[in-house]
């Protein structure tokens, strides 16, 4: 599948990894209602097995794959939550998983994806040293690349994640805040709000330091490549092909924010919550006090999607 | 009510409270299930209104106070989590809240409570200053009194955790952990065990540095006064009488953990779970690794009550 999912492929694919992933509650906060001037619910994917919604489109890929694609495994280059997402679903198809991942990676990353049983290859922190190690593994394994977000079978499943809130809040969602770094959970979150909440807005949050999705939806042209500076570890990419073009078919608006924001609300949300959630995802939370959103929040019915919980905690007492 | 709280009393306290307080869930991780080698449970009341389960005794407390006892409103002395819930649970009732807090109270506990609209008196941080300051408040303003946990209203409120923790459950409940300060929260958990579910056993766990509540059981004498050294800041207080009396008749074992296994155990948690505990929460985590308690857990279903969520987010890179 190398086209824009359909409604069926969504649906499909909800089935498909349910029995791997977990539902993430949909919460809410008086004190949060109060500071966003309107009745928000959180969808939790900080609660996701491996702590991120990248669980959802890596068990969706990896069980679409044939028997014949793949039984030498799967492979991709990742440092982030993508890399234990893939890890884990490749155990649990019961095939190998081939990690490329930068020399510089954070140790407990490197531990997690090795938790899960995966083969590392470490690099050169750079994208050709990535690229040239993952063509090494695969020819050398025969394993199947599955790339993080630029990939049909991944969007279809981080679609879930809106697909499930729209089952679960009480009342329609007015507006779906959801942040975009290569596009899999927003393309996903834009076409499980066509098909299944047509009433609903999607307004898509990134760090103003990686601001490749603004740029590309003001110009009309994808970003292909920048030099990302921002806290939001999960954002520094840039949208993928397939990604942007559903952003474009449905005219998304993007927003972007400041990480000294982006850590206020982030602090903000674990003091209230309890919920350690990680930067990338408190982009949301800081897209709703932007001057162009807020006065559009005021008093309607909003959910805004927790991407993850894998955060550094020592960001809580950083000013 | 002075006695020990009946189960008509506990059943009418989950009634009363029903409106105002949160029924939190009861999650579970593969990985924590792993750590403890056991099927074990938390009941997440760091999820609670105020951020912890003394939501539900002030509740219980202020809602069965007569018009005539509580037209002046209430007072107590409080630098933590039960100051928060009674000045909410004041609020709710539309009364006023007194509350007398040290000086040398965390600006953001002091904000916390002025935030519910309580009265504050401040007085020097010592146990004569507190008991003047609230007879002094007492009477200028004809409050009443609401004890933090030497209070069987209070105590029929707190026992709506465990009572809940029954009906989550999939499976029967073969140990349920629980902190121990002043015994509102144990003597509550004692009493719907032995209501609702008498096939379960307690364990009651407590910081070594505010060891009153093991020595109490370990002489039969209750410990009246001690000097306290613990990062757990909800345990410094020594067990009530009425307290007491419940942990005597149900011959509850207590068990003393160390500082150090206590904030392992935290941060291993926030990190696995991302959720934030307090440190006061985290004494049933290293309670369940004690050595005479972990050999009784191996393979079982087990429930920890994880009491509250106000930490300072900086005991998470704490060595």
């Amino acid at each position: 599948m190398c086209a824009i999912p359909t409604i069926d492929d969504i649906l499909s694919a909800r089935e498909r990894i349910q029995p791997w992933v977990h539902v993430t509650p949909l919460v809410s906060n008086t004190s949060l209602n109060r500071r966003y001037g309107c009745t928000v619910h959180f969808k939790m994917e900080n609660l996701q097995r491996v702590g991120a919604f990248k669980a959802r489109g890596a068990h969706n890929a990896v069980f679409s794959l044939s028997e014949e694609q793949i039984k030498q495994g799967v492979c991709t280059h990742s440092s982030g939550n993508h890399a234990q997402a893939l890890a884990l679903a490749a155990r649990n198809r019961g095939v190998a998983a081939y990690i490329v991942m930068p020399r510089t990676a954070p140790k407990v990353k490197v531990a997690a994806v090795q938790e899960y049983g995966a083969n590392i290859t470490f690099c050169e922190p750079n994208l050709d040293a990535r690229e040239e190690a993952v063509a090494r593994v695969v020819s050398k394994s025969g394993a199947t690349v599955v790339h993080p977000y630029d990939n049909a079978d991944i969007i279809a499943g981080q679609a879930s994640v809106a697909a499930e809130v729209f089952e679960q809040a009480d009342n329609p969602v007015d507006t779906l805040l959801c942040p975009v770094g290569g596009g899999g959970l927003l393309g996903g979150t834009l076409l499980a709000s066509k098909y299944f909440s047509p009433s609903t807005t999607v307004i898509a949050a990134e760090p103003s330091g990686a601001n490749d999705a603004w740029k590309g939806m003001q110009t009309g042209r994808r970003v292909e490549s920048h030099n990302p500076n921002t806290i939001c570890d999960g954002l520094l990419t840039t949208v993928g092909e397939l990604n942007f073009a559903i952003m474009q078919q449905e005219q998304v608006t993007v927003v972007t924010v400041s990480d000294a924001d982006v850590l206020e609300e982030l602090q903000s949300f674990w003091q209230r919550t309890k919920s350690i959630i990680e930067p990338s995802s408190a982009v949301v939370l800081a897209a709703m006090r932007h001057p162009d959103v807020a006065p559009l929040l005021q008093g309607r019915h909003v959910c805004a999607i927790i991407s993850g919980g894998n955060a550094d905690i020592a960001l809580a007492s950083q000013p």
